[in-house]
């Protein structure tokens, strides 16, 4: 562990053991925050026939002319409500309140109405085979309603990846404490991932998309899940050239799952997650892998230093509009600088940090 | 519903009708995305006691005063683990890579240490009493973990709106597909809401926190939504001064429910759902009111042109760093806007759009 692998080459270690999975046919109503796994094209022309744009009477537009305030026409009319299909040898919608019908179903019309006025027509929306949504689309209720339009019922997304968790690290602080279990169960069910929890011993073993083992990565003697998974698979990458992750690590079991190791410290288990389990569940899943943080040219207001050969997160706190501050580090104050902060920096390991007045990449947990 | 009302006023309505709902304390285990109900400070400080920051050698400092290279010392060393308690007398640790233990326990150092290396104190993360996380807080993965090392397992946590939801709007173009249904519902759950849904006959009995009906808004004969509820409540207003939702309306049912009326049509459905119904279901469950959309000032490479006296929504799609152009019309293609389009610029009523080349707030539904 001596030799410490770069952020780079560890990002481009999970991009190459990651792929989205294979897929799965779900009912619309759950396919919300799904990852689509392939282009959805309109079967029918959406909408099917011409309809009513608004409530009103349709006509043929042609009977219409010469209407006016002086002529008045005496046209036959049907009520239609918005949304239905246009009668035949009809082209038209006078709106409700431009006109009246009389008993026989006729108006009186004081203006020539264009042929298509006030109708939505067929296949406005999307004509018959039109790609309606994309594969790999994140689907959101927009995505749904369309394709509920389109008639679809069922969808096919890509499966949920399938996180066998291991809690391997002593508990911090002499404490029965676990604060990595709940955090990193939280984190995998925001990336889509189902957890699956096991012991060290088991965690090698039967089915999973993924094995996330998160403590007892260092070197000391109670330090085991290296060790464990040099033993029965490969552990290919050991030591990380980052200040909140020194000790993570990568390989695949014997069967060719791969294995993430994230520290135990509760801040270096964070932050491991978010760079590499994160990355390597929302590729899993067929999201973008990319940190799901809103990410804002900002001004620093107060230097950074950072060490030198080192990735180095700082947490950072809003000032004025497109300034931050940062924190006091993860080292100091451990996870209160995370849950305390607005976001973060990443100083790359070629950096000693940034002046203050530096226009620099911050990352944003909220929408901002 | 001839005079409608102003997207500000029914803002201000839905401001004024709805606030965070009572809080009720839940597992911590379930809490990331609830928003937390009362500040949570630190019983105990964290950690509780002074612990190993890394894996070595316990020593006591002031043993090791005079150690170097031509003088190692021999000094009484405890071997310790990263999170760990310091060991009495002791108060500082040796790294695992920089000493090694004869069988006695002891260690030669070739160099001193200062009391306090690589020990995380007591209270350096958070002192006994210190804020951890503030009231209103939407909790993520890293206030759950801070929350889990301060030995908490329960949280009090804004209760879920209850929405009971209406689809009351005849089937659109004349086929029996219910695309608002499934819309509605993924939006309800991505706002925190849980629904339960029901007939328009049953709309305005029983508990809920919202009365949420779609479709049936309208003065066409079918339309019985408006009507309904000023018949059993009070309609309060009925017609709003925006494009995509000209027939939306609010009131209160008799027993003092909030109802929200949303146009049948699936894009004015999407639109105020988004601008109305959403606020409230957020304002609700103690969330942030606000679009959930990154909101950034952009440069409009079209000109957008819009109808004066009336608010309205166009659908926008990205182009080169920090430039949209407008999407046509929800007006013309419906919710295919929606899907196709990364966001979308709200126009207010007194303007008539912007030429090309204008800055203009959008909201971006990826985090961009």
């Amino acid at each position: 562990m001596k030799m410490r692998t770069s952020l780079q080459s560890v990002t481009a270690w999970i991009d190459d053991a990651f792929h989205a999975l294979d897929s799965k046919a779900i009912s619309l109503e759950l396919a919300a925050g799904r990852s689509l796994a392939a282009d959805v094209a309109a079967q029918v022309s959406i909408p099917p026939v011409d309809c009513a744009a608004v409530d009103g009477f349709a006509v043929c537009a042609a009977d219409s002319i010469g209407a006016g305030a002086y002529n008045p026409l005496d046209l036959a009319a049907i009520t239609i409500a918005a949304g239905e299909p246009m009668p035949p040898a009809t082209d038209a919608v006078v709106p409700l309140d431009q006109a009246e019908t009389d008993p026989c179903g006729r108006i009186a019309l004081v203006e020539a109405v264009a042929a298509g006025a006030n109708v939505e027509r067929c296949g406005s929306v999307a004509a018959a085979g039109m790609l309606l949504v994309a594969a790999g689309c994140l689907l959101a209720a927009r995505h749904i309603g369309l394709l509920a339009a389109a008639g679809l019922n069922r969808v096919a997304v890509v499966r949920r990846p399938r996180i066998r968790l291991v809690i391997a690290g002593r508990a911090r602080s002499g404490e029965p404490l676990d604060s990595n279990g709940p955090m990193l169960r939280a984190s995998i069910e925001r990336d889509g991932g189902l957890v699956e929890e096991t012991e060290l011993g088991q965690a090698f073993a039967g089915s999973a998309d993924l094995v996330l083992i998160a403590g007892g990565t260092g070197t000391g003697a109670g330090d085991c899940s290296a060790a464990a998974l040099a033993g029965t698979g490969s552990l290919e990458i050991h030591g990380v050239a980052l200040v909140q992750g020194e000790t993570a690590g990568c390989g695949h079991t014997r069967g060719g799952t791969p294995v993430l190791l994230l520290p135990g410290a509760p801040v270096a288990c964070l932050v491991t997650y978010e760079l590499f389990a994160g990355r390597a569940i929302r590729r899993l899943g067929g999201r973008d892998p990319e940190l799901p943080y809103c990410r804002r040219r900002v001004t620093l207001m107060r230097k950074i230093v950072s060490p030198i050969g080192l990735t180095d997160i700082c947490a950072v706190r809003r000032r004025g509009a497109g300034q931050i501050e940062p924190l006091p580090g993860y080292t100091e104050i451990g996870l209160m600088a995370a849950a305390a902060g607005g976001g973060f920096v990443i100083v790359p390991a070629d950096s000693e940090g940034w002046p203050a007045g530096s226009a620099v990449d911050a990352y944003f947990y909220d929408r901002g």
